[in-house]
């Protein structure tokens, strides 16, 4: 049974890192006989430009047929002034939520071949393991009604909703007892349950929940304590489940306690466990077309597709385990460059990569 | 001209706190003949307990006449299962939009004699000192609508609703610059534009500003990018200014750069000057009655009371002085004991502030 996958490259160092991930995807391919097809099309800037629209309707059709998405990143600054519905941004968010990838992943792992880049103390970092389970298609970033209105007083207000339904934190609560369960068997629900109404049916979710995951140990805690706890003992967590903008802001947060975010994958899913995937980084506009992006977490992020989506976990171990080797070799590109190391461009680390497979 | 203190203890560590705070105001009043009177009045859980609510008539009657208000701190989780409307942090909430102190300024100062206290290394941190400036009476605090629903699918709905006008966001806005005027002249203004409407309107509104402040340099981040960046390199920063909600998750996380949040003072200011100072820190139940909670936040909080509300300079800088003279000495409550250092009792650390002053 042949399987699709689709390339959106999309904006800054997005090409670079994708065509690096792509040449391992074919590798792996003929590797593991998985009989996958490739396309690819346009989202972001890239599509605005060619387009006018981030999300053309042609790739929302292709993304709709694939078995999986590999995305690069989207954004920079010839677009930051175009309004906010036909910004890039709006391309990213346009395919999650058609495509309702409401769970997103996002692992923040310390390699200990990288362990002298965390700007923490080793013994606070050392180790660290840790995966945020971030509602992705609901909450403040897709709540009704929003925009800038003229009050009476002849001022403008801003205003969005926060909203989440019973039913949108429940399954991004299962999805998330479901990787402690796979896990260290502890999850902690992050709210905002002292302030916010939103929150108190998210808690009272997450308990309800918690009778039918008895081996998993949930806790619940506000999220500028959890802020907090990521900077002072990120090590007492094991998964955390939280909303779509405190996981946009904790997942960051989470990511860069390892001082290695150009390592950092991520996966996007939906209930059939069709799959976006990306690095967690954004498009690095400052440093595009310079062949010096890290491709490291695009191709983690094949890793990750071909584990949730494609259901070939020893292709994955394989990329896993490549990316380790050319760690261990002593390879670097710039973001985590060390004394001692060897620098190499994009395309080196991918042909490293490709030689460890 | 007499001036009026209202001492609001509060729940948890607020009351030994604030005992010894209170030490410290009885002798700089007399030292630098200063003229305050003094009250004290119950709010939060300790209010809930005597009147059931937790912000009484008279409370707010007595807080709306004092020239400032001293808070320990409240909450607690014997009254955690009580609704909303009546829990503890309504008091706070309920004296901040009473008294419309809009405006919440929490310095993230890392002393150098607790430099080892800190989970990053000393090179990120050494020297650290930012201004956040958080939005303290508008945003998804206090918007309307807010609940929790039925929908006609029958299932429940929570919701809340993110909103600023822009009168509001100008006033922020101006205590942000000139806070940043008297500082590095440095001004970083933290939104999600990329998402939310609301903030397009903050972003907007300070660009606008600037041209009133041409000697401030105004930037703008993501706020996912600003809590990377406070872990990356936090003295990148000078002022930061933002919105309630994330100034309540980013003025925690930058507090805990510095590892001594039991060091840490803020004050709530309105148009008028008339403010509430508290130490950044909560209740600490698990410590409360104890005798071991650090009374130098709340000690702090009062030189900044002195400075901000009540035009005393030079008794700030006194009191400033005398805890900087305390850690000199070695002196240390257990939350930021290290090897080598004195562990000092709550009233004991008070005592040596009132002695060396
Ligand atoms: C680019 C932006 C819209 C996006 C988000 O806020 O979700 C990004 O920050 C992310 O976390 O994937
Ligand atoms: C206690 C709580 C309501 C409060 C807040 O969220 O503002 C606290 O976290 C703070 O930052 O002062």
């Amino acid at each position: 049974m042949s399987r699709s996958v689709l390339l959106l490259p999309g904006d800054g160092i997005g090409p670079e890192i994708v065509a690096e991930a792509e040449k391992v995807l074919h590798k792996i391919n003929d590797k593991f006989s998985l009989d996958l097809t490739f396309d690819s099309a346009l989202v972001g800037g890239a599509a605005i430009d060619e387009t006018d629209v981030p999300l053309p309707d042609e790739t929302l059709e292709k993304a709709r047929k694939a078995d999986a998405i590999l995305l690069g990143a989207v954004g920079g600054p010839q677009w930051d002034s175009l309004p906010m519905a036909v910004r890039p941004e709006k391309g990213l968010l346009g395919l999650r939520s058609n495509l309702e990838l409401f769970a997103n992943l996002r692992p923040a792992i310390l390699y200990p071949q990288l362990a002298s880049a965390s700007s923490l103390k080793p013994e606070v970092v050392s180790g660290l393991d840790i995966l945020i389970v971030r509602e992705l298609t609901g909450g403040i970033y897709f709540g009704q009604p929003r925009g800038v209105r003229q009050l009476e007083s002849g001022e403008r207000q801003g205003y969005n909703t926060y909203a989440y339904t019973e039913s949108e934190i429940r399954r991004i609560g299962r999805v998330a007892f479901e990787a402690a369960q796979q896990r260290g068997k502890k999850l902690c629900s992050v709210d905002k349950a002292n302030v916010l109404e939103v929150t108190v049916l998210w808690r009272e979710v997450m308990e309800d929940l918690k009778r039918e995951y008895p081996d998993v140990e949930l806790s619940h805690m506000y999220v500028d304590n959890a802020a907090m706890q990521l900077v002072r003992a990120p090590k007492q967590f094991d998964v955390i489940v939280t909303g779509n903008m405190f996981g946009d802001i904790l997942s960051d947060e989470a990511a860069m306690l390892t001082g290695s975010i150009g390592m950092l994958p991520s996966a996007s899913l939906n209930s059939e466990k069709q799959g976006m995937y990306e690095p967690c980084h954004g498009s690095a506009p400052d440093i595009a077309g310079q062949g010096i992006a890290n491709p490291l977490a695009t191709i983690l992020s094949v890793a990750m597709m071909l584990r949730y989506s494609l259901n070939e976990d020893a292709a994955a171990d394989a990329i896993e385990a490549a990316v380790s080797k050319v760690l261990d070799q002593g390879l670097r590109t710039g973001d985590i460059m060390s004394e001692g190391a060897r620098k190499v461009s994009t395309r080196e680390m991918g042909e490293a990569v490709l030689n460890a497979l």
